[in-house]
Protein backbone atom coordinates (compact mmCIF):
# COMPACT_ATOMS: atom_id res chain seq x y z
CA UNK A 1 0.00 0.00 0.00
CA UNK A 2 1.24 3.53 -0.36
CA UNK A 3 0.72 5.78 2.21
CA UNK A 4 2.06 9.77 1.67
CA UNK A 5 3.46 11.97 4.38
CA UNK A 6 4.12 15.97 4.01
CA UNK A 7 5.96 17.10 6.87
CA UNK A 8 5.75 20.93 5.94
CA UNK A 9 8.65 22.71 8.00
CA UNK A 10 9.01 26.95 7.53
CA UNK A 11 12.51 26.11 5.87
CA UNK A 12 11.50 22.87 3.86
CA UNK A 13 8.73 20.13 3.18
CA UNK A 14 9.71 16.53 3.87
CA UNK A 15 7.32 14.92 1.30
CA UNK A 16 7.56 10.89 1.83
CA UNK A 17 5.59 7.71 0.06
CA UNK A 18 5.82 4.95 2.81
CA UNK A 19 3.84 1.33 3.09
CA UNK A 20 1.51 0.17 5.50
CA UNK A 21 4.52 -1.02 7.97
CA UNK A 22 5.71 2.97 7.98
CA UNK A 23 8.63 1.66 5.56
CA UNK A 24 9.34 4.95 3.36
CA UNK A 25 9.48 4.03 -0.14
CA UNK A 26 10.72 7.24 -1.59
CA UNK A 27 11.22 10.85 -0.04
CA UNK A 28 11.88 14.24 -1.67
CA UNK A 29 12.86 17.59 0.02
CA UNK A 30 11.45 20.89 -1.51
CA UNK A 31 12.44 24.37 -0.13
CA UNK A 32 9.57 26.19 1.62
CA UNK A 33 9.28 29.41 -1.00
CA UNK A 34 5.67 30.92 -1.79
CA UNK A 35 2.66 28.55 -0.96
CA UNK A 36 1.93 28.93 -4.62
CA UNK A 37 5.08 27.16 -5.40
CA UNK A 38 5.87 25.09 -2.63
CA UNK A 39 2.48 23.49 -3.02
CA UNK A 40 2.41 23.16 -6.75
CA UNK A 41 5.71 20.70 -6.43
CA UNK A 42 4.31 19.08 -3.62
CA UNK A 43 1.38 18.14 -5.64
CA UNK A 44 3.42 16.85 -8.39
CA UNK A 45 5.44 15.21 -6.12
CA UNK A 46 3.05 13.46 -4.83
CA UNK A 47 1.04 12.54 -8.63
CA UNK A 48 4.06 10.28 -9.65
CA UNK A 49 1.98 7.52 -7.22
CA UNK A 50 -1.03 6.88 -8.44
CA UNK A 51 -1.55 4.20 -6.71
CA UNK A 52 -1.54 6.28 -3.45
CA UNK A 53 -4.52 5.67 -0.94
CA UNK A 54 -3.88 8.69 1.77
CA UNK A 55 -1.82 11.16 2.93
CA UNK A 56 -1.10 12.99 6.25
CA UNK A 57 -0.12 16.47 6.51
CA UNK A 58 1.95 17.59 9.73
CA UNK A 59 2.45 21.03 9.66
CA UNK A 60 3.97 24.15 10.66
CA UNK A 61 1.20 26.76 12.24
CA UNK A 62 -0.40 27.82 13.84
CA UNK A 63 -3.07 25.79 11.95
CA UNK A 64 -6.54 25.36 12.08
CA UNK A 65 -7.90 21.91 12.88
CA UNK A 66 -11.22 22.20 14.34
CA UNK A 67 -13.26 20.28 11.72
CA UNK A 68 -16.44 22.49 12.42
CA UNK A 69 -14.33 25.69 11.33
CA UNK A 70 -14.68 27.18 7.44
CA UNK A 71 -10.74 27.48 7.57
CA UNK A 72 -10.50 23.84 8.58
CA UNK A 73 -7.35 23.10 6.87
CA UNK A 74 -5.36 26.40 6.20
CA UNK A 75 -2.45 27.82 8.09
CA UNK A 76 -3.56 30.72 10.23
CA UNK A 77 -1.71 33.87 10.95
CA UNK A 78 1.71 32.45 10.93
CA UNK A 79 4.38 35.10 11.04
CA UNK A 80 6.27 33.25 8.01
CA UNK A 81 5.92 35.76 4.99
CA UNK A 82 3.31 34.54 2.94
CA UNK A 83 1.96 31.82 4.25
CA UNK A 84 -1.30 33.52 6.77
CA UNK A 85 -4.10 32.25 5.80
CA UNK A 86 -3.27 29.85 3.60
CA UNK A 87 -5.72 26.50 2.68
CA UNK A 88 -3.26 24.16 2.39
CA UNK A 89 -5.70 21.52 2.59
CA UNK A 90 -7.98 22.91 -0.14
CA UNK A 91 -5.42 23.39 -2.41
CA UNK A 92 -4.36 19.73 -2.42
CA UNK A 93 -7.61 18.49 -2.44
CA UNK A 94 -7.99 20.32 -5.83
CA UNK A 95 -5.27 17.85 -7.58
CA UNK A 96 -5.03 15.10 -5.20
CA UNK A 97 -8.38 12.71 -4.68
CA UNK A 98 -7.58 11.22 -1.94
CA UNK A 99 -8.62 10.82 1.94
CA UNK A 100 -6.20 13.56 3.71
CA UNK A 101 -5.41 13.85 7.78
CA UNK A 102 -4.13 17.32 8.74
CA UNK A 103 -2.50 17.86 11.47
CA UNK A 104 0.56 20.05 13.39
CA UNK A 105 3.81 19.44 13.03
CA UNK A 106 4.62 18.37 16.71
CA UNK A 107 1.45 16.48 16.98
CA UNK A 108 2.61 14.33 13.90
CA UNK A 109 6.03 13.79 15.66
CA UNK A 110 4.30 12.76 18.92
CA UNK A 111 2.30 10.30 16.98
CA UNK A 112 5.54 8.79 15.56
CA UNK A 113 6.70 8.03 18.39
CA UNK A 114 3.30 6.98 20.15
CA UNK A 115 3.00 4.25 17.45
CA UNK A 116 6.74 3.21 18.02
CA UNK A 117 6.05 2.53 21.10
CA UNK A 118 3.19 0.42 20.71
CA UNK A 119 5.18 -1.39 18.02
CA UNK A 120 8.09 -2.55 20.60
CA UNK A 121 4.90 -3.46 23.34
CA UNK A 122 5.49 -0.65 25.51
CA UNK A 123 1.92 -0.48 27.53
CA UNK A 124 1.84 3.56 26.28
CA UNK A 125 -1.32 5.15 25.87
CA UNK A 126 -0.69 8.74 26.77
CA UNK A 127 2.66 10.69 25.01
CA UNK A 128 3.76 14.21 25.11
CA UNK A 129 6.78 15.31 22.40
CA UNK A 130 8.60 18.67 23.10
CA UNK A 131 10.51 20.15 20.05
CA UNK A 132 13.05 22.59 21.12
CA UNK A 133 14.71 24.58 18.12
CA UNK A 134 14.23 27.66 16.68
CA UNK A 135 10.96 27.28 18.46
CA UNK A 136 9.09 25.56 21.14
CA UNK A 137 6.56 23.50 20.56
CA UNK A 138 4.53 20.22 21.72
CA UNK A 139 1.98 17.96 20.67
CA UNK A 140 0.28 15.03 23.03
CA UNK A 141 -1.61 12.06 22.89
CA UNK A 142 -4.19 11.48 25.47
CA UNK A 143 -5.69 8.12 25.40
CA UNK A 144 -4.64 7.39 21.79
CA UNK A 145 -6.35 10.69 20.87
CA UNK A 146 -4.63 14.16 20.27
CA UNK A 147 -4.74 16.92 23.18
CA UNK A 148 -7.07 20.26 22.26
CA UNK A 149 -10.48 21.00 21.34
CA UNK A 150 -10.23 24.84 20.78
CA UNK A 151 -6.89 23.85 18.78
CA UNK A 152 -3.87 22.74 19.24
CA UNK A 153 -1.46 23.02 22.44
CA UNK A 154 1.22 25.74 22.35
CA UNK A 155 2.94 24.75 25.08
CA UNK A 156 6.57 26.78 24.46
CA UNK A 157 4.82 29.69 25.72
CA UNK A 158 3.91 28.72 29.52
CA UNK A 159 5.13 31.00 32.21
CA UNK A 160 7.78 29.17 34.56
CA UNK A 161 9.41 29.96 37.59
CA UNK A 162 12.67 32.17 37.16
CA UNK A 163 16.33 30.51 37.77
CA UNK A 164 17.97 32.47 40.12
CA UNK A 165 21.08 32.99 38.15
CA UNK A 166 19.28 34.02 35.16
CA UNK A 167 16.62 36.72 36.64
CA UNK A 168 18.33 39.34 34.26
CA UNK A 169 17.89 38.12 31.17
CA UNK A 170 14.43 39.10 29.62
CA UNK A 171 13.48 36.33 27.76
CA UNK A 172 13.17 36.56 23.64
CA UNK A 173 9.74 35.88 22.76
CA UNK A 174 7.78 38.55 20.84
CA UNK A 175 4.54 37.88 22.46
CA UNK A 176 5.71 36.80 26.17
CA UNK A 177 8.86 37.78 27.04
CA UNK A 178 10.18 35.03 29.62
CA UNK A 179 8.12 32.05 28.65
CA UNK A 180 9.60 28.70 27.76
CA UNK A 181 9.97 29.60 24.44
CA UNK A 182 11.41 32.99 25.17
CA UNK A 183 14.04 31.08 27.69
CA UNK A 184 15.14 27.94 25.90
CA UNK A 185 14.47 28.16 22.19
CA UNK A 186 18.15 28.34 20.11
CA UNK A 187 18.34 31.82 19.47
CA UNK A 188 18.41 32.12 23.42
CA UNK A 189 22.22 31.10 23.63
CA UNK A 190 23.06 33.97 20.91
CA UNK A 191 20.60 36.26 23.29
CA UNK A 192 22.39 35.83 26.50
CA UNK A 193 25.87 34.95 25.67
CA UNK A 194 26.59 36.39 21.97
CA UNK A 195 26.97 33.22 20.07
CA UNK A 196 25.39 30.07 18.77
CA UNK A 197 24.21 26.80 21.14
CA UNK A 198 26.52 24.36 18.76
CA UNK A 199 29.77 26.47 20.38
CA UNK A 200 28.52 26.74 23.88
CA UNK A 201 29.84 23.65 25.54
CA UNK A 202 27.85 21.63 28.48
CA UNK A 203 29.79 22.69 30.96
CA UNK A 204 28.36 26.02 30.65
CA UNK A 205 26.15 26.94 33.35
CA UNK A 206 23.73 28.10 31.21
CA UNK A 207 23.11 24.50 30.01
CA UNK A 208 22.15 24.00 34.02
CA UNK A 209 19.95 26.67 33.78
CA UNK A 210 18.22 25.87 30.43
CA UNK A 211 17.65 21.91 32.28
CA UNK A 212 16.15 23.97 35.04
CA UNK A 213 13.42 25.24 32.48
CA UNK A 214 12.82 22.34 30.73
CA UNK A 215 12.46 20.03 33.52
CA UNK A 216 9.86 22.44 34.66
CA UNK A 217 7.97 22.03 31.85
CA UNK A 218 8.08 18.49 31.93
CA UNK A 219 6.40 18.96 35.99
CA UNK A 220 3.76 20.50 34.25
CA UNK A 221 3.29 18.27 31.94
CA UNK A 222 3.48 15.76 34.49
CA UNK A 223 1.56 16.84 37.11
CA UNK A 224 -1.22 17.88 34.74
CA UNK A 225 -1.66 14.98 32.12
CA UNK A 226 0.46 12.05 33.89
CA UNK A 227 1.40 10.66 30.24
CA UNK A 228 3.32 7.77 30.02
CA UNK A 229 6.56 9.10 28.47
CA UNK A 230 8.02 12.79 27.63
CA UNK A 231 10.08 13.08 24.55
CA UNK A 232 12.36 15.62 23.79
CA UNK A 233 13.37 16.13 20.59
CA UNK A 234 15.04 19.46 18.56
CA UNK A 235 18.20 20.88 17.23
CA UNK A 236 18.72 22.14 21.62
CA UNK A 237 18.55 18.71 23.04
CA UNK A 238 20.92 15.98 23.30
CA UNK A 239 20.88 12.73 26.11
CA UNK A 240 23.77 14.82 28.09
CA UNK A 241 21.26 17.63 28.35
CA UNK A 242 18.09 15.44 29.24
CA UNK A 243 20.67 13.93 31.99
CA UNK A 244 20.61 17.48 33.82
CA UNK A 245 16.97 17.97 33.06
CA UNK A 246 16.28 14.30 34.70
CA UNK A 247 18.50 15.87 37.00
CA UNK A 248 16.50 19.02 37.67
CA UNK A 249 13.03 17.34 36.78
CA UNK A 250 13.96 15.10 40.37
CA UNK A 251 14.49 17.55 42.41
CA UNK A 252 11.33 20.08 41.31
CA UNK A 253 8.81 16.73 41.63
CA UNK A 254 10.60 15.59 45.04
CA UNK A 255 8.78 12.28 44.41
CA UNK A 256 5.27 13.86 44.66
CA UNK A 257 4.02 11.15 41.99
CA UNK A 258 5.51 8.03 41.16
CA UNK A 259 6.41 8.32 36.84
CA UNK A 260 9.02 5.32 37.28
CA UNK A 261 12.38 5.22 35.54
CA UNK A 262 13.62 8.42 34.79
CA UNK A 263 16.01 7.25 31.86
CA UNK A 264 12.48 5.75 30.64
CA UNK A 265 10.05 8.41 30.89
CA UNK A 266 12.01 11.64 29.72
CA UNK A 267 13.57 10.10 26.45
CA UNK A 268 14.70 11.53 23.20
CA UNK A 269 13.07 10.32 20.38
CA UNK A 270 13.32 6.83 19.15
CA UNK A 271 13.14 7.23 15.52
CA UNK A 272 16.19 8.30 14.27
CA UNK A 273 17.17 11.40 12.02
CA UNK A 274 14.04 13.77 12.73
CA UNK A 275 11.70 11.06 11.33
CA UNK A 276 9.27 10.67 13.98
CA UNK A 277 6.92 12.55 11.88
CA UNK A 278 7.09 11.13 8.72
CA UNK A 279 6.34 7.68 10.79
CA UNK A 280 3.85 9.30 12.06
CA UNK A 281 2.42 10.48 9.27
CA UNK A 282 1.95 6.85 7.43
CA UNK A 283 0.10 5.79 10.59
CA UNK A 284 -2.26 8.45 10.30
CA UNK A 285 -3.19 8.49 6.49
CA UNK A 286 -3.49 4.38 7.16
CA UNK A 287 -5.63 5.60 9.80
CA UNK A 288 -7.48 7.66 7.38
CA UNK A 289 -7.74 5.48 4.72
CA UNK A 290 -9.23 2.64 7.27
CA UNK A 291 -11.96 4.94 8.48
CA UNK B 1 -33.20 3.87 39.17
CA UNK B 2 -31.33 4.42 42.17
CA UNK B 3 -28.05 5.63 41.66
CA UNK B 4 -24.97 6.31 44.46
CA UNK B 5 -22.81 9.04 44.79
CA UNK B 6 -19.81 9.04 47.68
CA UNK B 7 -17.91 12.23 48.15
CA UNK B 8 -15.33 11.24 50.43
CA UNK B 9 -13.60 14.81 51.71
CA UNK B 10 -10.72 14.98 54.46
CA UNK B 11 -13.74 16.15 57.01
CA UNK B 12 -16.62 14.66 56.00
CA UNK B 13 -17.73 11.65 53.66
CA UNK B 14 -21.92 13.26 51.04
CA UNK B 15 -23.20 9.95 50.31
CA UNK B 16 -25.96 10.54 48.19
CA UNK B 17 -28.86 8.76 46.25
CA UNK B 18 -29.95 9.90 42.75
CA UNK B 19 -31.61 9.12 39.88
CA UNK B 20 -31.13 8.45 36.39
CA UNK B 21 -32.00 12.05 35.85
CA UNK B 22 -28.77 13.25 38.34
CA UNK B 23 -31.71 14.32 40.87
CA UNK B 24 -30.48 14.13 44.67
CA UNK B 25 -33.35 11.96 46.25
CA UNK B 26 -31.48 11.54 49.52
CA UNK B 27 -28.44 12.87 51.23
CA UNK B 28 -26.33 12.41 54.37
CA UNK B 29 -23.20 13.58 55.58
CA UNK B 30 -20.76 11.39 57.74
CA UNK B 31 -18.00 12.52 59.53
CA UNK B 32 -14.39 11.46 58.23
CA UNK B 33 -13.09 9.74 61.37
CA UNK B 34 -11.44 6.57 61.44
CA UNK B 35 -11.50 4.41 57.90
CA UNK B 36 -13.42 1.33 59.36
CA UNK B 37 -16.18 3.48 61.14
CA UNK B 38 -16.55 6.12 58.28
CA UNK B 39 -16.47 3.25 55.80
CA UNK B 40 -18.84 1.07 58.09
CA UNK B 41 -21.15 3.77 58.38
CA UNK B 42 -21.59 4.29 54.23
CA UNK B 43 -21.98 1.11 53.90
CA UNK B 44 -25.01 0.74 56.41
CA UNK B 45 -26.17 4.17 54.66
CA UNK B 46 -26.06 2.34 51.26
CA UNK B 47 -27.85 -0.94 52.66
CA UNK B 48 -30.61 1.38 53.33
CA UNK B 49 -31.59 1.27 49.36
CA UNK B 50 -31.75 -2.71 48.27
CA UNK B 51 -32.67 -1.22 44.68
CA UNK B 52 -29.02 0.78 44.05
CA UNK B 53 -28.04 -0.06 40.84
CA UNK B 54 -24.29 1.46 40.75
CA UNK B 55 -22.11 3.66 43.22
CA UNK B 56 -19.60 6.15 42.17
CA UNK B 57 -16.92 7.57 44.28
CA UNK B 58 -14.99 10.51 44.11
CA UNK B 59 -12.24 10.33 47.15
CA UNK B 60 -9.81 12.80 48.63
CA UNK B 61 -6.43 11.48 47.71
CA UNK B 62 -3.85 10.35 46.70
CA UNK B 63 -5.94 7.68 45.43
CA UNK B 64 -4.84 4.56 42.68
CA UNK B 65 -7.00 4.14 39.90
CA UNK B 66 -5.10 2.70 37.33
CA UNK B 67 -7.06 -0.26 37.30
CA UNK B 68 -4.27 -2.92 36.69
CA UNK B 69 -2.67 -2.33 39.75
CA UNK B 70 -3.12 -4.86 43.22
CA UNK B 71 -3.54 -1.36 44.56
CA UNK B 72 -6.66 -0.73 42.62
CA UNK B 73 -9.21 1.12 44.85
CA UNK B 74 -7.08 2.09 47.42
CA UNK B 75 -6.62 5.37 49.34
CA UNK B 76 -2.59 5.49 48.90
CA UNK B 77 0.10 7.83 50.76
CA UNK B 78 -1.86 10.00 52.33
CA UNK B 79 -1.10 12.58 54.94
CA UNK B 80 -4.66 12.33 57.07
CA UNK B 81 -3.70 10.14 59.89
CA UNK B 82 -4.95 6.62 59.82
CA UNK B 83 -6.03 6.98 55.79
CA UNK B 84 -2.80 5.98 53.97
CA UNK B 85 -3.12 2.59 52.46
CA UNK B 86 -6.62 2.12 52.91
CA UNK B 87 -8.58 -0.34 50.54
CA UNK B 88 -11.65 1.91 49.66
CA UNK B 89 -13.31 0.22 47.30
CA UNK B 90 -12.31 -3.34 48.74
CA UNK B 91 -13.79 -2.55 51.91
CA UNK B 92 -17.32 -1.70 50.08
CA UNK B 93 -17.16 -4.04 48.25
CA UNK B 94 -17.34 -6.75 50.74
CA UNK B 95 -20.98 -5.65 51.87
CA UNK B 96 -22.55 -3.93 48.80
CA UNK B 97 -22.89 -5.97 45.60
CA UNK B 98 -22.90 -3.01 42.76
CA UNK B 99 -21.25 -2.07 40.46
CA UNK B 100 -18.79 1.01 41.51
CA UNK B 101 -16.57 3.97 39.81
CA UNK B 102 -13.59 5.08 41.73
CA UNK B 103 -11.92 8.58 41.12
CA UNK B 104 -10.40 11.52 42.83
CA UNK B 105 -12.83 14.31 44.71
CA UNK B 106 -11.53 16.97 41.40
CA UNK B 107 -12.65 14.34 38.68
CA UNK B 108 -15.93 14.02 40.04
CA UNK B 109 -16.96 17.48 40.34
CA UNK B 110 -15.19 18.24 36.71
CA UNK B 111 -17.36 15.63 35.23
CA UNK B 112 -20.16 16.64 37.08
CA UNK B 113 -19.50 20.54 35.44
CA UNK B 114 -18.79 18.48 32.33
CA UNK B 115 -22.75 16.98 32.34
CA UNK B 116 -24.07 20.21 32.94
CA UNK B 117 -22.36 21.84 30.27
CA UNK B 118 -23.59 19.25 27.86
CA UNK B 119 -27.30 19.34 29.45
CA UNK B 120 -26.99 22.92 28.66
CA UNK B 121 -25.98 21.58 25.22
CA UNK B 122 -23.02 23.58 25.53
CA UNK B 123 -20.20 22.23 22.49
CA UNK B 124 -18.17 20.82 25.45
CA UNK B 125 -15.94 18.01 25.02
CA UNK B 126 -12.93 19.17 27.06
CA UNK B 127 -12.92 20.95 30.33
CA UNK B 128 -10.64 21.29 33.63
CA UNK B 129 -11.86 21.44 37.04
CA UNK B 130 -9.93 23.51 39.88
CA UNK B 131 -10.43 23.64 43.17
CA UNK B 132 -8.30 26.11 45.70
CA UNK B 133 -9.26 25.66 49.28
CA UNK B 134 -7.34 23.84 52.04
CA UNK B 135 -5.21 22.71 48.51
CA UNK B 136 -5.49 22.91 45.19
CA UNK B 137 -6.26 20.03 42.90
CA UNK B 138 -7.35 19.85 39.57
CA UNK B 139 -9.17 17.04 37.18
CA UNK B 140 -9.51 17.16 33.57
CA UNK B 141 -11.77 15.24 31.13
CA UNK B 142 -10.55 15.37 27.36
CA UNK B 143 -12.76 14.14 24.46
CA UNK B 144 -14.90 13.13 27.27
CA UNK B 145 -12.22 10.54 29.10
CA UNK B 146 -10.33 11.56 32.09
CA UNK B 147 -7.15 12.57 31.83
CA UNK B 148 -4.26 10.75 33.81
CA UNK B 149 -2.37 7.44 32.45
CA UNK B 150 0.17 7.04 35.03
CA UNK B 151 -2.58 8.58 37.80
CA UNK B 152 -4.65 11.38 38.54
CA UNK B 153 -3.68 14.99 37.57
CA UNK B 154 -1.74 16.98 40.90
CA UNK B 155 -1.99 20.42 39.33
CA UNK B 156 -1.66 21.86 42.69
CA UNK B 157 1.79 21.67 42.53
CA UNK B 158 3.24 22.90 39.65
CA UNK B 159 5.63 25.95 39.69
CA UNK B 160 5.02 29.59 38.67
CA UNK B 161 6.60 32.68 37.62
CA UNK B 162 6.46 34.66 40.97
CA UNK B 163 5.08 38.23 41.40
CA UNK B 164 7.41 40.96 41.64
CA UNK B 165 5.72 41.77 44.90
CA UNK B 166 5.73 38.71 46.38
CA UNK B 167 9.26 37.46 45.82
CA UNK B 168 9.66 37.48 49.56
CA UNK B 169 6.73 35.15 50.62
CA UNK B 170 8.60 31.22 50.55
CA UNK B 171 5.16 29.44 49.52
CA UNK B 172 3.66 26.94 52.30
CA UNK B 173 3.29 23.79 49.97
CA UNK B 174 5.83 21.17 52.68
CA UNK B 175 6.68 19.32 49.58
CA UNK B 176 7.55 22.29 46.80
CA UNK B 177 7.45 25.45 49.05
CA UNK B 178 6.41 27.38 46.39
CA UNK B 179 4.16 25.63 43.78
CA UNK B 180 0.33 26.52 42.95
CA UNK B 181 -0.87 25.15 46.14
CA UNK B 182 2.04 26.78 48.14
CA UNK B 183 0.90 29.91 47.17
CA UNK B 184 -2.54 29.86 46.66
CA UNK B 185 -4.53 27.72 48.89
CA UNK B 186 -6.54 28.95 51.79
CA UNK B 187 -4.07 28.87 54.50
CA UNK B 188 -1.92 31.12 52.80
CA UNK B 189 -4.22 34.03 53.93
CA UNK B 190 -2.55 33.57 57.52
CA UNK B 191 1.19 32.64 55.97
CA UNK B 192 1.28 36.02 54.44
CA UNK B 193 -0.99 38.21 56.47
CA UNK B 194 -1.61 36.41 60.02
CA UNK B 195 -5.68 35.95 59.37
CA UNK B 196 -7.96 33.78 57.32
CA UNK B 197 -8.48 34.58 53.40
CA UNK B 198 -12.28 35.72 54.94
CA UNK B 199 -10.94 38.66 56.99
CA UNK B 200 -9.17 40.13 53.97
CA UNK B 201 -10.90 42.45 51.55
CA UNK B 202 -10.88 41.63 47.88
CA UNK B 203 -9.16 45.55 47.62
CA UNK B 204 -6.29 44.01 49.90
CA UNK B 205 -3.06 43.73 47.18
CA UNK B 206 -2.66 40.16 48.07
CA UNK B 207 -5.84 38.77 46.40
CA UNK B 208 -4.11 40.45 42.65
CA UNK B 209 -1.14 38.34 43.77
CA UNK B 210 -3.56 35.51 44.08
CA UNK B 211 -4.89 36.33 40.55
CA UNK B 212 -1.44 36.18 38.73
CA UNK B 213 -0.62 32.54 40.35
CA UNK B 214 -4.35 31.41 39.13
CA UNK B 215 -4.39 32.64 36.00
CA UNK B 216 -1.42 31.22 35.42
CA UNK B 217 -2.41 28.24 36.40
CA UNK B 218 -5.57 28.76 33.65
CA UNK B 219 -2.84 29.69 31.28
CA UNK B 220 -0.64 26.39 31.50
CA UNK B 221 -3.97 24.47 31.06
CA UNK B 222 -4.83 26.41 27.89
CA UNK B 223 -1.55 25.83 26.22
CA UNK B 224 -0.98 22.49 27.00
CA UNK B 225 -4.50 20.97 26.86
CA UNK B 226 -6.63 23.58 24.90
CA UNK B 227 -9.82 22.92 26.70
CA UNK B 228 -13.48 24.08 26.08
CA UNK B 229 -13.53 25.36 29.54
CA UNK B 230 -11.59 25.86 32.63
CA UNK B 231 -14.00 25.91 36.23
CA UNK B 232 -12.63 27.27 39.78
CA UNK B 233 -14.79 26.39 42.59
CA UNK B 234 -13.37 25.95 46.26
CA UNK B 235 -13.25 28.53 49.40
CA UNK B 236 -11.35 30.90 47.93
CA UNK B 237 -12.76 31.57 44.88
CA UNK B 238 -15.68 33.92 44.28
CA UNK B 239 -17.15 35.82 41.03
CA UNK B 240 -15.02 39.34 41.61
CA UNK B 241 -11.82 36.62 42.45
CA UNK B 242 -12.38 35.20 38.85
CA UNK B 243 -12.73 38.83 37.39
CA UNK B 244 -9.09 39.45 38.40
CA UNK B 245 -8.13 35.84 37.30
CA UNK B 246 -9.46 36.96 34.09
CA UNK B 247 -7.90 39.96 33.94
CA UNK B 248 -4.04 38.36 34.68
CA UNK B 249 -5.19 35.75 32.42
CA UNK B 250 -5.65 38.26 29.51
CA UNK B 251 -2.64 39.77 30.35
CA UNK B 252 -0.85 36.72 29.80
CA UNK B 253 -1.87 35.51 27.34
CA UNK B 254 -1.65 38.45 25.08
CA UNK B 255 -4.18 37.31 22.58
CA UNK B 256 -1.54 34.37 21.24
CA UNK B 257 -4.53 31.85 20.83
CA UNK B 258 -8.04 32.34 20.65
CA UNK B 259 -10.07 30.81 23.87
CA UNK B 260 -13.83 32.69 23.11
CA UNK B 261 -15.34 35.10 25.41
CA UNK B 262 -13.31 34.75 29.08
CA UNK B 263 -16.48 34.76 31.31
CA UNK B 264 -17.29 31.57 29.23
CA UNK B 265 -14.08 30.30 29.17
CA UNK B 266 -13.17 30.38 33.25
CA UNK B 267 -16.36 30.55 35.53
CA UNK B 268 -17.58 29.30 38.71
CA UNK B 269 -19.07 26.00 38.46
CA UNK B 270 -22.78 25.67 37.36
CA UNK B 271 -23.81 23.06 39.76
CA UNK B 272 -24.43 25.03 43.29
CA UNK B 273 -23.55 24.39 47.38
CA UNK B 274 -20.15 22.53 45.59
CA UNK B 275 -22.87 19.55 44.80
CA UNK B 276 -20.65 19.64 41.41
CA UNK B 277 -19.17 15.70 42.52
CA UNK B 278 -22.35 14.55 43.57
CA UNK B 279 -24.20 14.85 40.18
CA UNK B 280 -20.78 13.70 38.54
CA UNK B 281 -21.30 10.38 40.79
CA UNK B 282 -24.51 10.00 39.21
CA UNK B 283 -23.59 10.49 35.84
CA UNK B 284 -20.17 8.02 36.05
CA UNK B 285 -22.54 5.47 38.31
CA UNK B 286 -24.86 5.58 35.44
CA UNK B 287 -22.22 4.72 32.99
CA UNK B 288 -21.31 2.19 35.26
CA UNK B 289 -24.22 0.22 35.26
CA UNK B 290 -24.61 0.85 32.03
CA UNK B 291 -21.04 -0.67 30.76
Amino acid sequence: MQLGSIEAGGTKFVCAIGNEDYQTKDKVRIPTTTPEETLSKTIAYFKQFPELKAIAISSFGPIELRRNSPKYGYITNTPKPGWANTDFVGRLKQELDVPMYWTSDVNGSAYGEYVMSTLFNENINSLVYFTIGTGVGAGAIINGHFVGSLGHPEMGHVRLKRHPDDLDFAGICPFHGDCLEGLVSGPTFDARLGKPGKDVPLTDHVWDIMAYYVAQAALQVTLMMRPDKIVFGGGVVSEAFLKKVRHEFSELLNDYVNVGKLTDYIVMPSVKDNGSATLGDFALALNEYNK
